[in-house]
């Protein structure tokens, strides 16, 4: 693991994640630009001393070093935004898997590299938005691709979070502060942090690509460096229009990415809040409570499950399908019988290239005072 | 009444609302264009079939002549929009006070020389936008209105119907038919019929006017003469900005306005689907949930509620509080009391206007490529 | 109407329940046992000071001299339980329908004789189980006796109020005072005011009569004089079991009647928070949510519905319902047309004295040390 | 691990829950009966071959041959309640800490010998009540010890299940099958399986002890051997009544246990569907919904919890949570620090004794005339 130190909010999530199903072991790291904190957590973390490293190149050098089969594997990269791009190339190159947090770098160009050396070596790559791991999340894509809603028309689309109200980054808060700050966030404050997250949820549960937007975004609170507030108009692929809102100024919501799709003969509607169901509503049919669990789910939404009806599971047990299906690749890559990505059904290097570039065209259409913005891939 | 025959939905509405509370009476009606219907409805109301006209002019004409202590009062017009200003000018020029459905008028023009006419007169006019008849929607207001939230940031508020997602107007559906006819329903289509609903509803609860817009209106299904589904970024005053959507091709969906107001310290939410309900959330405390019935609310909230907690009012409870305020202003007028109109609280022709310059404006923003448009009032 | 004056709750409901569909008119009245609280109860809901009367022997003395097209035509009387069956007799006997609030009288003797009385007569007469009203109620009872869930089973209802978790009896609440105390309300305190409601739906909805109970009564405030919880095991016809829950004491909650029933197949699930819902479980599928104003309802949930699908009805609504269907019959006796009374579907007479025998049994049943009491009919 | 083998439910409920905060190495196993089972499992679990045992005996056998820091160092048993018994006895005996699944065993006698053992021997012993781990049922204690709803007066739990309404148990599903076998599971059904989980979280919650029930059990589906429906009144200590069901014939439900606790000032709900959600209802204020992951909840509660607000946590992290409990004490014990056993706050052999003593007490009051029947323990 690089980075997910002390203060690290999804250094802690991603080790969740992987030890949940017991397939991962964690077995050295790099957890902080500072030694003294690296060396802090490993110990805490009950790692060898041995394999607990100063810094990212440390550990490739050393790592390398070893015999193949005690060498780490698969890298997790869990560092704020502008230290994305350097460890995950040097994973690369040094002929690990990478597992990576959102959004994949600090620009478009960074990551338009990393999908170069990714194409190139032929590792296992994902991006961890974590959301598209939801079994409902599975089941409302299922039933989109089946057909059931007809043509698609509206995507609706919200991620509100309240936390960035105030000016918590003067407050002494570690998240907020990276987060906020754009040599270390890039050029995107909300719309980086959960903008993506919402915009990959919708085009994945979909099926359509964003074509054009007509954003704004606002620095609610005075003397922040990035937006905190984000709205858009869409146009999808196919005709599809929508909206989407990603803010961390709506004071008083925690976290409550929601989801809605309309179709020519219904739509569905999933909410973070209660992620184990998925609403389906079919005209003048009374709407259906899809659950977790249940024997009625596709197969990928039971794949994705771990427990029986009435058994909640959350946003570790989502974040973990990833691991598990990066682990699958992983697993297949090792004996020699990598099957096409995508069938993996994992977040990839080329949904990180959508995220990025999808902060740069918010970011000029907001700045732009022509109504559409094309999707600036 | 005027309208309100056999296949109107508003006419009923506006029956009930006004009957509930047992302080109006209905006595004459030119209840349909057809002079047929007009009986037939009348008949069925067991009215005085002296006092049921063939046309609104024969109303006019008649009532006039009758003793003022057995005349008409008050007009209540339930017509489609074409047939709105003709009735309430010439309601207003016989000295008969006027209570009328949204959206004002066919277009701002006519809204304005209403607007004349009611300032001329002197007469009660009011316009029955019911949602804000709700009592948590006054809680809303009053909360805000009491700083409880510091300064207003964002505001959004949607509107998702799914019943016109089929060309129900082709279908012999006589809602359907004049709703999408621009010849009766005027320029706006869902931007008229609903959007006017949410745009009115959150500049009555934050207490903001709405500055610019930034529209994306929609003719969804084929072959449709009007929008039938509306997007906008908004810009209202003080700095405040928000998003709007207003759409009848929800598929799936039923009703449900939901407009969310958050501040500095807080913010609110409440939803047509549980009117009887108000969600306060402020930083870093638990929701709070406000309900109708209790003694904790303000008088306001009370004043627009008739049962204890527990005892759910709905949407003709929200209308009737409409008719009870506008009966209050019509009694004060009677007895030379008349006070300043807003204290009345319900919605005005003022309202109107702005509801038809909305219309305007988000018409004229759609059809542009620029991406904001200021308000046309 | 006799009873309803200034400090009663019921009165103004069963008004506005009247009112709500412009088919009752008010026009006479003895509104309290103070002569002079009922003419200003009179005064203030504008009647004809000649009808207002001192008292309800009066009402019926002068009221019989009238011609009998202006002498009122039936009477609601929305008095406390120990005036229930003097004015309802003598209402009778004066050959006027009768509307009253339930429970039906202060003990089970004067509810049979009422019985006698009403079967001798003809006379229409109806009892104000509101929540039977409900739209959703009707459509649960028609999928239940449709055999959608096959045999039942298990059927738990429950009434949790929280507003008698004080003394309120004693700080001058007029409510609070008549319902606790023995010689107005009866045996019964919360299983009388709300246990009668509770275990009236239960038996209406699923079409199954309790057999025997076992009762739990309190008396949880202390120095009250009635039972003010109640909890009960309940075995009904048809092998089904369940259990029945009203209380007053569970401080905090409002009015939260909730109903749930399952069967062989499925289950249902009412909740009085949010009445235009029914929760429709089948083993093996998604819930259904079933709602009001739609298409796919049953008739007899149409015929009980006002408003299109997304419009909120509540309690008014429902309570009118029973008022219309009252009005229906009343109408069709007036017309020597009235057909079976089962077939108004309003609570009659039969439903009052099974209320007086459910009273009663639920207090035998928890002063006895035997498990089981049967139903004391 | 003892038990957990391919038709195991909860056996890999409690491995996803020991590895998911990485505390845990599951490192020899005895998984079946079966010893082919057994090994099949171990296999599929990638662990030594030399540690799949075909039986617990030889699993005690031939670990205690280890030295002693390779040898396991605590059990956990999941297997069917007529096998925890001994396999727990044995594991105490080779001086192995035991996390096992409840009910705790067979009988209430065996139950008492367990804690004999325990007591003898001073080793770790947790129960896995798993509903006790979640984050709002720690609140919920939490904010009723505190006194905040003054003395306590009411409390509900129900756990509808639905799952056994046919014989699932003549379709071969093995769950069902030693589910309803009275040889395997024990006197209770329903009652034992879910209703010792909903006694225990009442009782755990209020801090009140039940002292008395009246009890209906049922067998609902015919031809089952043990009932598979309960319900039951009840009387707890300081004069606190309540309700308790447990069904599992409650067609259409998934898992639903609810728990709801009433004082003299307010009250609190707490459901399974919903599980990060507290409500707190104090009289005359609007109810509040507490949250995990926020700042304003206790320390007990965010000791439970592993993320920020916004981000739902289940049944595995809940589940989790009693391991981590678990392994806290265990490790005092190891360097010889361990504290009061309550202290760690995880359910215990007692809890266990209780459990047991509630089935029988249950059993024996349903088969009882008179109505109350004492706590049996």
């Amino acid at each position: 693991m690089i980075g997910g130190g002390p203060d690290s909010f999804i250094g802690a999530v991603h080790r969740n994640a992987a030890w949940l199903d017991g397939k991962f072991d964690l077995v050295a790291g790099a957890f902080s630009s500072s030694a003294e904190k690296s060396q802090q957590a490993g110990a805490q973390l009950g790692l060898d001393p041995n394999r607990v490293y100063d810094s990212y190149d440390e550990l490739f050098e050393k790592e390398q070093k070893l015999p193949k089969n005690q060498r780490v594997e698969a890298v997790a990269i869990v560092t704020p935004n502008h230290v994305h791009a350097d460890p995950a190339m040097k994973a690369l190159e040094n002929g690990m898997h990478v597992i990576i947090d959102k959004p994949l770098s600090f620009d478009l160009d960074e990551a338009k590299q990393l999908k170069k050396k990714v194409d190139e070596t032929g590792l296992i790559f994902a991006l961890t938005h974590s959301y598209t791991g939801y079994p409902m999340i599975k089941e409302a894509r299922h039933q989109i691709a089946g057909g059931k809603f007809g043509g698609l028309r509206k995507i609706f689309v919200e991620y509100p979070q309240g936390w960035l109200s105030h000016s918590l980054e003067k407050e002494g808060n570690k998240q907020a502060s990276w987060r906020t700050d754009p040599s270390r966030s890039g050029a995107g404050g909300a719309v980086g942090d959960i903008g993506t997250h919402a915009a990959n949820l919708a085009e994945y549960v979909s099926g359509l690509k964003i074509e054009r937007v007509c954003a704004d975004l606002n620095t609610v609170v005075e003397g922040r460096n990035l937006d905190d507030d984000a709205s858009a108009l869409l146009r999808f692929e196919k005709g599809a229009s929508g909206v989407l809102i990603a803010t961390q100024v709506a004071a008083g919501e925690e976290n409550d990415l929601k989801l809605r799709v309309f179709g020519e003969m219904g739509g569905l509607e999933w909410s973070h809040k209660d992620p184990n169901t998925l609403l389906i509503k079919m005209l003048d049919e009374p709407v259906h409570i899809y659950r977790t669990g249940t024997d009625y789910v596709a197969d990928i939404t039971k794949k994705n499950t771990r427990l029986p009806a009435g058994h909640p599971e959350g946003y570790l047990e989502a974040f973990a399908n990833i691991y598990l299906a990066f682990g699958d690749a992983v697993q297949d890559y090792n004996r020699g019988a990598l099957k096409e990505i995508k069938s993996y059904d994992f977040p990839t290097v080329e949904d990180g290239v959508r995220g990025m570039a999808f902060i740069k065209t918010m970011v000029e259409s907001s700045n732009s005072n022509t109504k559409w913005t094309k999707f600036l891939l």
